[in-house]
């Protein structure tokens, strides 16, 4: 199974009025840590874009919250496949205090294969199968 | 059962590279929007935490989405209480596009009340009497 | 001379760990200001650059901070021209707490006029007649 | 003369819908930054302010922009004390791509020393002689 590791510091920019992390920069890290992702196995999203007029389109969201993140700290998201169908897939994130391991958040992104090559039809597809299949490889199922 | 309204416009700092809302920026709103439910209904949060310690931390959010915000679209957040429990409350917020009212997105906030009394042993307590009658009269029940 | 108004609520997640606000916000905000300036002149920034291929791009942007922004202050932003030149054109926001007129900070942004229909190519150009006489109006010179 | 150095990849959530990173975003990074400095001299700010009840407000920023930032493109942030005075210091920042070293944008930060030890009349003071001390060393200045 690949997971991919993201490290970084909550900044101050990440807090709020109580000093721990105001939740939707959460989502932010994990948007981007799925970017990351996709580089990581070779695809480029932009690439994708602007060569396949493929799009990996979010369809749901969400995140769990088990301790707040502080000032300086280091984290570690790691990225991980947790669900692969023809059309979608779901990225699952971890993120922990990087040095105490415990977990802070859980979160989940579902994405759409989407092919936006006439913008005024934008519709749902398949993942085209070399996408696919590198998919498969990072679930270890091949 | 009380639905408090927010509208705002989409701006340009909101917009990724497709031109659409950076999904993070809903979150931004909703946790703004459960703000102002809690000021509608006479709580200010950060009042809550000074006066009485009391904060009411997130657990668990998600949105799913149907379709997206585009440059200076006007749109409407509807905030409700879905569902309330001794400890906890989830707040519903639906994005419309406030023209067409076109369903963009759902999100979801369950909250947790907490004690911070003593910042060394936070934990959750039964949401206050009284802030319970408030919500279970926004949900209309009463 | 023109002046555009925009006014806000500051909300939580514009706060920092001191509860007053994290100052890229203002930026965020008058980012916005400015694109509202251009729509109040007429002007719709993103059909411009879709339509004309034209840009205002940011040469510089400053702000200074007198008094600081705390939670669910109403805000009130002033936006108009401040100078305009041949290729270039300075917007002035000015920020005020909206019930006592008092003045939270004071924003500039220069912006360029480009030519963009060459990607490979992109250079600063004098601002179009029609819209350089909008800008002259907006100032109140004529 | 100290220079602290920061990497970082510009993200897809950084960018605007020209594909260019959303100004803003810049003036995140270089607080942040800011921050990084007092720590890469021993100081941190979140300690300052609660056992010294000192903080380093700001007074004034700025931000010049030569080139843009593109989608995950590496950069790299250096930051240097530009200006020294009794109750002032002004930090820059330059940012490069860091493959060529193309300069993409410089900021600036001027941030006041305050004593907050009575919220209710929260003033300039002198910077303390150990941190000048430890500023002036960061200068080269001694």
């Amino acid at each position: 199974m690949k997971i991919n590791i993201v490290k970084r510091r909550i900044m101050w920019g990440d807090l709020d009025a109580l000093g721990i992390v105001f939740y939707p920069r959460y989502y932010e890290w994990i948007d981007g840590c799925s970017h990351l992702f996709f580089d990581a196995l070779g695809l480029n999203l932009v690439d994708l874009s602007r060569e396949r007029s493929l799009l990996f389109g979010l369809v749901e969201t969400s995140c769990r919250y088990f301790s707040p993140g502080r000032y300086h700290s280091k984290i570690r998201i790691e990225t991980r496949i947790d669900r692969l169908r023809k059309k979608t897939v779901v990225f699952q994130h971890d993120i922990f205090q990087d040095d105490t391991d415990a977990r802070m958040v859980q979160g989940a992104e579902k994405r759409i294969c989407m092919d936006v090559n006439d913008p005024d039809s934008i519709r749902a597809v398949d993942i085209p199968r070399d996408i696919f299949t590198l998919f498969e490889e990072a679930m270890g199922s091949q």
